[in-house]
């Protein structure tokens, strides 16, 4: 059992100066009362609940202009290009370090939707999970706790025409599909589950459907499925489906709490009210939504329906939670010339009204008992650093605020999975040997 | 004289090794070609256009819904109570900490806009320039190069109220304001330039204009002002002038290069050539505009009339050079559903089409020759961290690329400022110093 030194906790009663005793299990087995009080504020790790990661090794590659008509379109092409150079090693090497950074920002947990699953030339590996073992391999080596989703990805396009030589690697029959998935689950341990995604409703026909959701009923699997992230997807499915997506998909499948929608950023006011009825969770994913163009999600229509939401960061342009929530809030300000939409009054800030729905709702997503520190609970969490000139003087009802909004230095001094110190003083355990091991496979990605 | 180590400079001529010679006056003398290749990229350091010092203090304070209605306004009356906390020696403790902040960031200049004057009960205090000889300090212990703004506040509104009791420590007579610009001039030297700023047109009367432009006919100030953030100054401006704020300005002054207008967010297309065609330049403020939720500014038609920006960071919510561009172009991108708005095909990169902006926008707004490494120019640059993941394999095409885009950790290594290196290791040479000290006034105002 670990004793840890006093922290201010937020605790489910609020903050309070605690010890915490966690359990050789990780978990958190008693919250004592701190002997001493403390300005080492700490809370619960942040999900992130959408993840490609190796489009990390691409951040800041694609932003040439290529034609006029520049879009998440031209943008796919670079990273297809790009995706046809890794092999399990690079992955591994790419997504060990991308996790180590989640960790130093703040997240202690990760959705990784997972489709580049065999060889550059579609065809599978003689383990067809070598891919997602090295994902799993990264997330053990830098610590941090995963929902592995292994994406179905069957089709290239709402016409259901085949996959492009590009894109078989991303692809599986239904049943190859369903036969990973069991290989995947009879892997999970403590820091790992499994989950399902469906790439998207262009990837997965809508004659597939029933036989997939018959497959998953009964099963408390998190779903995730990308959808309404682009216009040109919104077209096409009225078209041919003869419905937008997230109407289409609320009439085909029987969305709940299982389901994660990634982006729904084109949504009318049926499908606001129908996803927060559903009670499925949608993962706003801000910085990359930025940096493809997508558009603003309709937040304050949405919560105001009662709706859920986690963050993610998706390609990882950024890898920062504060700066997905602060952007998420952000964004709705400079459409509405207003401020503080994420929050009503009489609630706490808007840094913590965000907050609280990334835990919440990535706790969904995950499919995991995430985002709350209580007896029971994941001793997952960080620490704010209390030499942080940004949270000088920082109280109980501005420190989240602070950490939030007022900058973008890292302010997370540690982050703990499992009751165990994986960032001390802002820097991942293993930072350095990470760090040169990615350089070194980057160098070779970019030379290939 | 100064040798510098090897360096792969970006100089006029394109990225070259180089090795600086620096003389005692603090300007590049000559660039050799260096000896040897290094991966030690350094590039001009960035000319921060538009800050209130005393505004870095309460990020994240502001946080919170007052009510349903909340907007710049209700946010402005939380910034006067603050404002009204402060004396020269907590004004100068807490800019010298954003100033050793926004050097680790990679700004090497600021334009102070610089309106807290008096007392907090309106008397002018006994050395008038009491409180921008704080900041004057400020900049020289941290060892930012500063253009001092200090600010013509006349009236409480368009309809010429006389000030509010909390709004009186930023007014002057326009003769006693005079007085004090004549004082501050004669305090120029190397690193300190002194402009002149009009709060706004609701601050100066229309009745005032034309004694202050005949003063200031003939110099060559920087002439600085907050003009169109807001859609209620727009509509004031119409219905007590006739005019646009914009359109009346540049119909009742010799707007031209000496000129920089704050945010612009809200233009018609008149407008917007009219900028563009008469030199003056447009300081951008993405993170506090986001903030505040003054809206986007149009930049794709700005630039196709040929128009110049520079970015600040105003409000100090967020002080990195890279947040503001990367945001700037993300605002475009979201309402156009396209993909780097800020360039074009066969130019370079978006990052650096942004940063070139930034710096000749920026050395206008400064009234410098800053931002831009040959020789006779100020030796102020930023060198990019070697190690950093996030630029492994990084090259001349792509490093501006991923300084700008490829995430929000920092990446200057060092910053120098006329030779001297003020940054090493991501740190400012002073920066625990600095810190405590800052900590330790923070706690006193909030107390307050």
């Amino acid at each position: 059992m670990i004793d840890s030194a006093p922290l201010r906790c937020l605790t489910p009663s609020g903050w309070t100066p605690t010890q915490l005793r966690v359990g050789t299990d990780g978990r958190i087995q008693r919250i004592d009362p701190a002997r001493a009080e403390t300005a080492r504020f700490a809370l619960p790790g942040i999900p992130n609940t959408h993840s490609h990661a190796f489009q990390r090794a691409m951040a800041g590659l694609a932003e040439r202009q290529e034609n006029p008509e520049d879009s998440f379109w031209t943008w796919r092409e670079l990273m297809y290009r790009f995706a046809g150079r890794l092999d399990p090693d690079s992955l591994r090497d790419v997504a060990t370090q991308l996790y180590a950074e989640m960790l130093e920002a703040g997240y202690t947990h990760v959705c990784e939707f997972h489709y580049l699953h065999h060889a550059p030339d579609g065809a599978p590996y003689a383990d067809r999970a070598a891919m997602s073992r090295a994902l799993i391999e990264a997330a053990a080596h830098a610590g941090i706790r995963m929902t592995l989703l292994p994406v179905l990805y069957m089709t290239g396009g709402f016409d259901e025409r085949p996959l492009e030589p590009r894109q078989r690697r991303f692809g599986h029959a239904l049943d190859d599909y369903l036969t990973l998935l069991a290989q995947l689950r009879r892997m999970e341990n403590d820091r790992l589950r499994v989950g399902v995604a469906l790439h998207s409703l262009r990837a997965v026909p809508a004659g597939a459907m029933p036989a997939l959701l018959e497959a998953l009923a009964g099963h408390d699997f998190p779903i995730h499925i990308h959808i309404a992230e682009q216009l040109a997807e919104v077209e096409q499915c009225l078209a041919t489906r003869g419905a937008r997506p997230v109407r289409w998909l609320l009439d085909h499948a029987p969305v709940d709490a299982r389901w994660t929608l990634v982006h729904a950023t084109h949504l009318d006011a049926g499908e606001i009210s129908g996803i927060a009825a559903s009670g499925a969770c949608v993962s706003i994913c801000p910085t990359t939504e930025g940096n493809l163009g997508d558009g603003l999600f309709p937040l304050r229509a949405f919560l105001d329906a009662g709706g859920r939401f986690s963050i993610g960061s998706d390609s990882h342009v950024s890898v920062s939670p504060v700066e997905e929530l602060r952007w998420l809030e952000y964004g709705q300000r400079l459409i509405s010339h207003r401020r503080n939409l994420a929050s009503e009054p009489g609630t706490p800030g808007t840094g913590e009204a965000l907050l609280r729905h990334a835990w919440t709702g990535g706790a969904q997503g995950a499919g995991l008992p995430l985002g709350c520190l209580q007896e029971g609970a994941f001793a997952d969490l960080i620490v704010l650093d209390p030499d942080a000139p940004a949270l000088a003087g920082a109280r109980d009802g501005d420190v989240l605020e602070r950490f939030v909004f007022a900058g973008n230095r890292p302010l997370v001094a540690e982050t703990w999975i499992g009751g165990q110190r994986v960032v001390a003083e802002g820097r991942h355990r293993e930072r350095e040997t990470i760090a040169r091991r990615y350089a070194r496979t980057l160098r070779c990605l970019l030379a290939g």
